[in-house]
């Protein structure tokens, strides 16, 4: 089989950082400061280990043989949490803060839902590993003989249920068990290159993953539906331009809350892709946008259910 | 394979609007009038992103940012809810409301049946990619270099469960799971284009549709079987040429009604495909209808019963 | 594949009617008038739609518009109802009503059961594609440019579960679902033709039937086990010349009901073609029919149980 | 694929008839007469329907048109019971009792187990196809232009459980289905040619037959396990030479009855396979055979439990 | 393809008898007294049917017809009980005794775990096939015209559970029927040719057991974990060379048994291959046992539990 | 196929004992001393069994047959437990106690994960065996004609649940079953030919092992989770660089214990691989370790949820 045409399809929009557009994407990014934190530490000494040589040093001047065990793991981040959570908007955007702070460019792949094939058998252990290979050809590019490399590279693997399911599952398929290995191998190969790249894995459902793909992540950031704090900054930041008064606004933030007869309050995605939306049309194309109504509007519309997350 | 063949099949019956039988059929669709709205000004925005804009300066001056979260939705409209409420009637005919709203033409494509396939392995696949490749084809057609289009395309995909089953379900065959994908890209490739044209998905099993899908709806409209009202606008409008009496015709609406022993009222379809054919088949060809003798049918005849959705 | 020796295998023997022995057949059932004039209705309509004109102009001048939805109705019914109960057997002989009615030739195409094939995929659709492709060319040559057809074509589809079974069923195969397609695209073929052509299925689990194909039926024609009077009617006819008494034939019509420790009643197969050859066999080659022994040999039988039909 | 190599392996031992060893075997199936009865009846008419026509001049001068509903039933003869309970040995015995009432031979044609193939796709249809040519090209021989054949032929399918299991069950393999369609068919052609030839199926799964082939069968012949009756007369015979006592006797009666502690007694073949091979090797070689020790064997020896039959 | 190689792999070591070290271990199975007496009376007619002739003569004169019930069971025993009960030690000790009763050599044949394949299709049948095929060859070669063969063959099936699975349950595999079907026509080979010649089977799932397998099995043999007195005389045997006490001895004895705390008791190879060798290698290098110590060790080893036989 | 490329992916990383590291790692490993003695003592005899003759003569001259029963165990040791409590860091590094005591040099082979092949047919069995050719070969040049070997090879299966899955499980695929039996194969093989060399195999799911595979190992060795004294002595030689002080230490023994509120305590790579890599992340770049800040990690992270063994 020829292998370009399928190179084509294995990532979609690639993200060159820095970049402006996604720096205000991240700072919009509130009440995830602790995830935005370590995951851009882990980013960041991937591609400049020296970084803490340095910290030891300073900090610590016995404790040389202690740093190994941090740089000798795995390339691998899990972001797990809640559909709308922010998972995949700090995964898109977290490598401008890693460009800025360690002053290279960083490249992020974000592995295309093609790459799970059309179900011919082999077809994804084929993708996958045609996708580490491109991974895997980019950063050697940027590696630098010795102390921090000229750039680097993330691989977005987003929804990654499906691709790396729990093998504890005795029904799974030959297929979906090739297509883990493939990517264990995948991972096992940029670590062992000791490569400028990291592989950041977006899940609904921690408790599908593969014990051996999860035993490999250096760290696993959890994510949560928005807080009244977060809800209502972003309805803020939003709305000002309608002109809502802040009696409204604490009324949209009321209403998309989980107390408010619902199960669960409104995601990330369900705010910005479905509330403000319908706010607007329902105005459009004759009236003004009204806050009264648009508190009514935010009450009859159900949040996103959570994922059953069975594990 | 010569993929000439498969085209052939792979759309019904496709329908231009404006048209004057159309618009008839939409306006004897009563008590959908929110759904109507909803759907109407979503695909007109697609057609033409800058009614918005010249909402946004006459209403929310300072709002310019924000039309954005509407503009970039992706152009996909779930419409859900139980056998016969009227979900396909409505995307069959909203296409005028269009057509005479944008004043533009507009045509409605109807994916066939036959693009499920006849279950060789990355058919569905193919003949999905197929019917999108000629959706964004005709759309480009109608694009204009700026502002409004010349023309819009919707594409129509009715009894969409087969095709777009939840991921969640672990035993969901390679073969949807790339069905799904080939749809998710399709959307993908609509929306990255910014072309006139919409995705309307018809379904009866809202919670069986993959999360993956849901989640990039633009909006997900409900609906219910028909109310008395509705039920009565119906049977007057095409029973009264049949000199039914007042207390006949509200004999029909009681006896298709959910109080009369039914857990179910009648549906649309059962109104107007069942009801109404055998009333007149009963009655020919010897003579003439009988109020009393139809409402006897309709107490006799059996509601569709409502669709299992177990989600 | 050469399809030719795959057509000599599509139909069992095909019939074509008027004939006087099927006519007598069609006599022989009783207690089915409300089946037999439904279908004889929907049947003759579709050859000559032109009565219904006939009849709205004699009977309801001003319904005209009413009569298209009578007429647009797909060609197709549902004789639905539990093992023995006449289905087939009124299938069979129905179109000899139709032909004397409209006195034209009708001939009875059944479908194989070889159509259900050999589990080769693609094999089903193939088959049945083959099935209606001949079904089509019978019904053009019978069709007359105005008014009246020639004569009529009826496609007959016997114990139609398994080739047509509910897609609520998560576990259908694809095989199965593409077969569930074609089928569909052949009925939709025959409509759009606007051919003298109908199907008639006949399943006894309704609730197993796919909905679409469901919605499609113009009508579903429902059939019991016979009640007492059908019983006796049935046994009066066969065993008169054995010379049985009133008295023993109102034993054995009792001894084949539900009421006699049966859960359900003896179906019309269970007597012509199992109890009455055993009371035949019991006293050959020696004896003469017994009455009182006849009885016996009715109670100790035991009717054929009823189809589970979990919908 | 060359079909000569596997019709040797088609058939099982056959059988020609009258034999005098199999008259032996027949003469000691005691407590079957009644199925041995109508087991003779049903094959004799096949062979020679003139019989019937005689019987019905004799005796019910008036009721030709009855014989023609006795003589057109399918050639399908199904012996259901439990394992054990004397299908089979009638099965392969009653066609000395025909051959003997006929004063023809009849040939016995034991479907081989190899018949169902080794799982290829197609490869049971293909068997059975192959089966059912033998069958037809044998009895075509002995069919005579008119009246009585020269000879017959009895198809048996031994343990047809898995050969012909219920449509019912939603997971039937496509393969088994095939293997259904090709088994009526075989039926179909011996009925419509008329051949002096018939099929005994022998099953302890009543209820897991195909409704297809179970409605099929003209006569369906229940067994159960050997009553105190049966049993003595089992034992009596085979051990007498022993010189049992008449206590002893009664003694091995009632330790393989039901009554014994055991759910159910012992089965014929556990009596003629376990039971008494078991008395014999335990006094071999060195002691006599001693009835109270007999006793004894029996008491600790279990029946082969009941065949679940979920029906 | 070329099977030679196949069937260097279709046996494991194969034994001959009589053989010293052999004699020794079937004298070490304590406590199977009646297995061991029953399953060489079956070999030893298999061999020499004539001495079954000779008992008659001698005891039971009028008896002749009797023995042929005997002789012609099928040449199939089947050993049944938990795993480590003695059942294999037993097949493949047993040979001995036959040899030196008989004065003849058997030959052992123990089929090799790789006949179960590797999963092809038809696989398992073509080495089953293959290896009744040797099995039969060696049996004629030993076989005499009149009287008592030159010699026998046991063919020995250990773990035969996923060989001859129940056909009952519905998910049996095409593959593994065929497989039973195979080993069904080899046993009925052995018989039909009256070869000095048997099978063995040894299962821990009597009820996994195929109903036809289990049928045409001559005698099944049961057995059941050691007892007190049974594991006391393999420990004494084994252990009096260490030099333990006889109160170390009982408390070792104690410690095994179910009523120390355990479910189920030792097995026989809980003894002998993880006890024994545990305490020496406890002692292992530089101590010599110590029996307090020993029964520690006992106390804390879990025995393996015992096989879920779910029939 | 040709079998080259596929053995370069056989293996990961060899390992050669002795080994200065190694051995360093393997002091580290505390609070497994009985686990280490057992394991050492079975790989020390498979490459020196005349040492079991010396310690016999020294300690029970009488017992010399008793040996026998310990040499001859399969050459298999199952380390089974918890992820995370040690058994790959075991298997890993004991060969270097092993090769100093034994003063050869021995080498570890880890079956690579891609052992488990990409699902084709045949391929999981085509490559295990492949893999214990490996293993053979390499054995063979070191066994010595008489007496102790010139080296050893140890065979490491980690995570080898996937690979030797229970057989008792009906579902178990045919391809799983094929790699189960080639598994089988190469224990027997290396048993057989009496060659310095053994499998290691890890499993968290003991109960899910093939009652074969499990039956074969000479010894089942049980992992737990760290207790108090060994997370303190692992957390002590980490972090005592860091200047923490003993109250610190203390707090962190405690928070990643059970008692904290946790149903389980930490593995041991909870502790080395996410809880000391996360101190060190969350005080770089700006700050120096805070040993409260650590207790807080602590207490704040999950530790990895204990595997389901249902067995």
């Amino acid at each position: 089989m020829d292998s370009k045409p399928m190179l084509d399809g294995l990532f979609d929009h690639r993200i060159t950082y820095p970049d402006l557009d996604i720096q205000a994407r991240l700072a919009r990014l509130v009440g995830l400061d602790e995830q935005k934190s370590r995951l851009a530490k882990i980013l960041g000494l991937l591609v400049n280990p020296t970084g803490l040589e340095a910290w030891a040093k300073a900090h610590h001047p016995g404790a040389g043989a202690l740093l190994d065990t941090v740089l000798r793991r795995p390339p691998l981040v899990v972001l797990a949490g809640d559909v709308g959570s922010g998972k995949t908007e700090l995964a898109e955007t977290i490598g401008d803060a890693v460009a800025r702070q360690e002053k290279i460019d960083v490249t992020l792949l974000p592995l295309s839902l093609s790459t799970r094939g059309q179900g011919r058998v082999g077809e994804m252990t084929q993708l996958l590993s045609a996708a580490f290979d491109h991974a895997v050809a980019e950063a050697q590019k940027l590696k630098s003989s010795h102390g921090k490399s000229r750039g680097a590279v993330i691989l977005l693997v987003d929804e990654a249920d499906a691709l790396a399911q729990s093998r504890e599952s005795a029904q799974m398929h030959h297929e979906d068990r090739a297509g883990v290995n493939a990517f264990i191998r995948g991972i096992d190969r940029l670590a062992n290159a000791k490569l400028p790249a990291a592989v950041i894995m977006c899940t609904n459902r921690l408790s599908a993953l593969d014990p051996a793909v999860r035993r490999r992540a250096a760290d696993v950031l959890t994510f949560a539906r928005p807080d009244d704090a977060q809800r209502r900054h972003i309805l803020e930041h939003r709305l000002e331009s309608l002109g809502l008064s802040k009696k409204h606004l604490e009324g949209l933030v009321a209403a998309t809350g989980r107390q408010d007869g619902h199960e669960v309050g409104f995601t990330f995605s369900d705010l910005t892709q479905r509330l403000i939306p319908t706010i607007v049309l329902d105005a459009y194309p004759d009236r003004a946008v009204d806050g009264a109504r648009a508190i009514l509007i935010a009450q009859e519309m159900t949040p996103t259910p959570a994922f059953r997350d069975e594990g």
